[in-house]
């Protein structure tokens, strides 16, 4: 299941890559580019951070082929977009849930400790995003809209808790999808946020 | 041949980094940092992605003193750098080409499938450029200029294409190297373009 | 010695960083993230540049806390911060420097040339702080500020100096250690600063 869930999942994150990437109006073979990176740059900087080689996209080029497409589709279907605006938020909220997951999962195949396991789950759910908004010179929005890569935290934590716990790893993983969905879709429903910390420029650190 | 080619390409790709700190008024150590990371930061990454070490850089010190000594260099001879606009347009492009055969070696070599070949050769072609931009805080230029990318891309599939068709190494290097050049050289000439993705921002995502 | 000034120091960098992401209104998981990449993320591109795997902090999940937990009490003694200025510029480059030992000595643990070790050195010194204006989406103050990289560097050279002279280990740290320290505070008392790079943009390189 989480494999045909991961495949939408890239799908719709390499899509909001390419409209991040048409705001800066780059040409499509940076549309595809950004669209790449936002879908398959969260699982390689986590393979990177743990030295898990050979990264995963090198062995499976049909992620590669699938997340372009996906931004090359994205140019021609643009005007209806906002159209799909919900449904592009349930598919993201999915992404977010199962990439966290498969992070945690690859962690924990590599003997790394449960802090790490968290970390490398959160580098999976987040740092799509994050990557996208850099090379599209912005700040990363994951870190200031309403509850994002907290609920990757969440998810994480629920995940390695339940699997302390004994639950079996299949059921584990519905559990842990399904409440970590429900808790981002909940919270774009009511804008939950985290506290914002705003620090007024001083003189000593600028 | 390659050889030579690449170390001219680093020392232009070197020169061409420390003129973008200048635009930055960043100090002679920040361009220093910045012409290492445009000359080399392509081939790093492509080694980062495909687990390929140790580093390049880290087995040829020369190298780090040839593209330290080109953005130094270029500081001093900076009032007389856009006389030499088109010899500069000239040497960047050999380095582009140059660039991604040299990647596309590397992953044949490491024995990747031809997509990631594909892949490795765009990586080295145009990633210091692209560190580059992020560095300086700006929004990546070969990803919005006249064709500069495409034509990695178009080398990389040429040249694997010629390898299946078993031409000779050298031969294949040759013609790749000066076909590609020529591509580049008539889309400055011409200001061929890819077409360009805007996006104008909708509601729902910032 | 060096490993207590490495915990002071990742602490005082983890606050700079969740300062830096309060002035982009950044809720608190982004504090805490930004607090950890600022304080561990020069020796995570130093590790990753060598090959060293795993990364260091992936073995100390309590380095891990340390930083989150330094970026989060910021959060609460924002206000008072600004009186504490000055110690904490003394703390950033006690930081600065000990990352610097600490980044050569991994190199040379590792049976790299002298020059890569002070690139590994400064690596260490510095990268915290680029990335932590990256994703706060800042042109990096490192290459602009008065003398900061260049002590890295100058730390560097006579660490890997006194050390071919046959220097006790220990006491060469000590003298490094020192010396870097006083340069560095030196800098900031008669606002040392290297000779900045201003270019004018011209045509050529938009």
């Amino acid at each position: 299941m989480l494999t045909y869930i991961y495949l939408i999942a890239i799908t719709a994150e390499g899509m909001s890559g390419a409209l991040a990437a048409g705001r800066r109006n780059m040409d499509i073979f940076g549309v595809s580019m950004i669209a790449f990176i936002t879908a398959l740059g969260g699982g390689t900087v986590r393979d990177i951070l743990l030295g898990n080689y050979p990264i995963g996209w090198t062995q499976h080029p049909a992620y590669i082929y699938l997340t372009i497409g996906a931004g090359l589709i994205t140019v021609l279907i643009a005007r209806v977009m906002h159209h799909l605006h919900r449904l592009f938020l349930v598919l993201d909220a999915m992404g977010l849930v199962a990439f966290t997951i498969i992070g945690c999962n690859v962690a924990i195949g590599l003997g790394y400790s449960p802090t790490v396991v968290v970390m490398a789950g959160i580098t999976t759910g987040i740092f799509g995003g994050i990557l996208r908004d850099i090379f599209c010179n912005r700040t990363p929005m994951v870190l200031r809209k309403e509850l994002y890569a907290c609920v990757s935290l969440l998810v994480a934590l629920l995940y390695l808790g339940l699997r302390e716990f004994g639950i079996n790893h299949d059921l584990n993983q519905v559990i842990s999808f399904s409440i970590g969905l429900m808790i981002r879709l909940a919270a774009i429903r009511w804008s939950w946020r985290l506290p914002v910390f705003s620090y007024m420029p001083g003189r000593w650190a600028e």
